[in-house]
């Protein structure tokens, strides 16, 4: 089976360069895949230049307009649908594209998307799923910058949503979830936090295992394999933990050059650190798909190289492979009901 | 001069035999400093052991209570007059200590200060400063864990606290300061954030430089000498970075064991990777003062170790030593009622 990706060109601080360059990244990896590029389509061509390969596996869908990352959501969605982001979603609405990739403005990417492929009947709003590598192996934090708050019952929905990523896409059949919070005594942080712990206490049973609060620290330890949290906090933690990575990536340089014996070391383990510095590069993990829509869109970091874009492809791909989006939609469409009911049962 | 901090020997997990041991270590690098160490008699002195240097610079005030990680903070005012921390408190209060530094309830500890210490007039709450290492140099974030929330006008107070904390602590004449938030755009993130920014931008001038929002990965690139948050964020955001320093740290380990060229690396490298491992161990800066206050109070991490609970006496010490707390309570008293004025005329 092809998979075909729609990819909007004016996305991001760095297109189209960094946009197209990533395509020709993923297309190494990914033989099967062909992409609908969408922008203005003499600047899409010119992007393309003359890659053989890439020319004949990439289609244009002409956008004229752009999303500027200043623009406010609603203005997106009254004057936008002439611009890139709202036509690459649209391939995916009409079934031309299997998943759409973007690097630009989150607010007008979830407007237009909650628009245009609709939720998934029972939840309120699309959260981004991040893959966070752990210690022992991947977790999936949500939301990570989709919502700047989040009542308790959305985090509950978010709950459910992360649950069934976590099952049908790392392939772990019963998550363990936790709460983000800044202690894991019972009385600690918000009234949200504490009102969706009673919840999850409740949905929790045979889908997933509540192990309670956790902390930022806890989260790169992989304690927990799905950490809910609202998407300002989910977005603070993930850059934090990224400009922590590249920090340490850079004293890890300086110490090594400070000194002959450093250097010496760096020679004979050069191998290894290049390895290393893979692990911890976080352009390999850039990307996090919208869940709770009828349809797969991937948001990609604002900031990304053609590296990073390429992550976000990858995934994009990935998760059309396994069909994850329709077949989360499918198991989680009854759940959300049940949370509902619990909330109700809660009140009264 | 002699410094004396008055120590709770009850406050933080590893209690009292890390408290013990961190105030052996910080003893071995500050010659000028006493303790007084506060719990249970009986158990501090068993706790202490018989190192003859140590034991000549400590004496004990008794305290039978401890007050729980669980204990809400009106319940600890309540019955808390017995308890370690409230008694350490005191020995501040009653200025026969320069300043105290517990590892304990955090929000007990903040309601017991403000009780007995009081705020500086003009601010409503404390807040926890980390100095945070960055790839510049070190910047101030504040608040990391006093409080939930924060409103436009306390994010304000916080700012002025930080700004002052940069310049008596860390020598920075005209810090620049940035909002933590979501995106750098004008538009984003929470309401009391775009209300803070537009106070902080008509109170900016002589004292400091106004820089605007600031995003997770920036702490650590040192673009901004003081990041201003909400306490529940700026937890999430340090223990986040805390626990990535760590991931990567293990990363690195297992990458130099797992080849002969890595293990070889290691051989030659290993005195400066000593260097960077310190660099980036997250005990080595442990410790915050609560800056608000009439008196020093520095909260450190309720699991630290001996090695972590010293560097927060190491910080208690240089603090007092500089006399910084009552230098700041001067600097900013007529400030808030020039930032209070400010909003007044903004909302009118």
């Amino acid at each position: 089976m092809s998979i075909v990706i729609a990819v909007d060109g004016l996305g991001g601080d760095l297109a189209p360069d960094a946009v197209v360059e990533g395509m020709r990244l993923s297309k190494q990896r990914n033989r099967d895949v062909s992409f609908i590029l969408v922008g203005p389509v003499d600047q899409m061509q010119d992007a393309l230049g003359s890659d053989a390969e890439l020319v004949s596996v990439v289609s244009f869908v002409d956008a004229p307009d752009k999303v500027g990352m200043e623009d406010k959501p609603s203005q997106a969605l009254r004057h936008g649908k002439q611009t890139s982001l709202w036509r690459a979603i649209e391939e995916v609405k009409e079934g031309r594209a299997m998943g759409v990739v973007s690097g630009g403005n989150t607010g007008a990417m979830m407007a237009m998307a909650k628009l245009q492929l609709r939720m998934i009947d029972g939840f309120d709003r699309p959260a981004i799923a991040a893959i966070w590598p752990t210690l022992r192996a991947e977790s999936v934090v949500l939301d990570v910058g989709a919502n700047i708050d989040a009542t308790a019952s959305q985090l509950t929905q978010f709950t459910l949503m992360g649950v069934e990523f976590a099952r049908l896409g790392l392939g772990i059949m019963k998550p363990t979830v936790g709460l983000l919070n800044i202690g894991s005594e019972d009385l600690k942080g918000r009234d949200e936090l504490r009102d969706a712990q009673s919840l999850l206490i409740d949905c929790a049973g045979d889908n997933f295992h509540y192990h309670g609060f956790v902390e930022g620290n806890d989260i790169g330890k992989g304690i927990v394999d799905v950490v809910v949290t609202d998407g300002f906090t989910g977005n603070i933690a993930l850059k934090s933990a990224e400009g922590t990575a590249q920090q340490v990536g850079a004293y890890l340089r300086a110490a090594l050059s400070s000194s002959w014996g450093g250097k010496l070391g760096y020679f004979f383990a050069r191998g290894s650190l290049r390895a290393f510095r893979n692990r911890v590069d976080p352009r390999r993990v850039n990307g996090g798909p919208l869940l709770g829509l009828n349809g797969l869109v991937v948001k990609s970091h604002g900031g990304s190289d053609a590296l990073g874009f390429a992550s976000a492809l990858d995934l994009a791909i990935d998760l059309s492979r396994g069909d994850i989006v329709n077949k989360l939609a499918k198991q989680v469409i009854g759940l959300s009901q049940q949370a509902a009911n619990t909330q109700e049962r809660l009140k009264t």
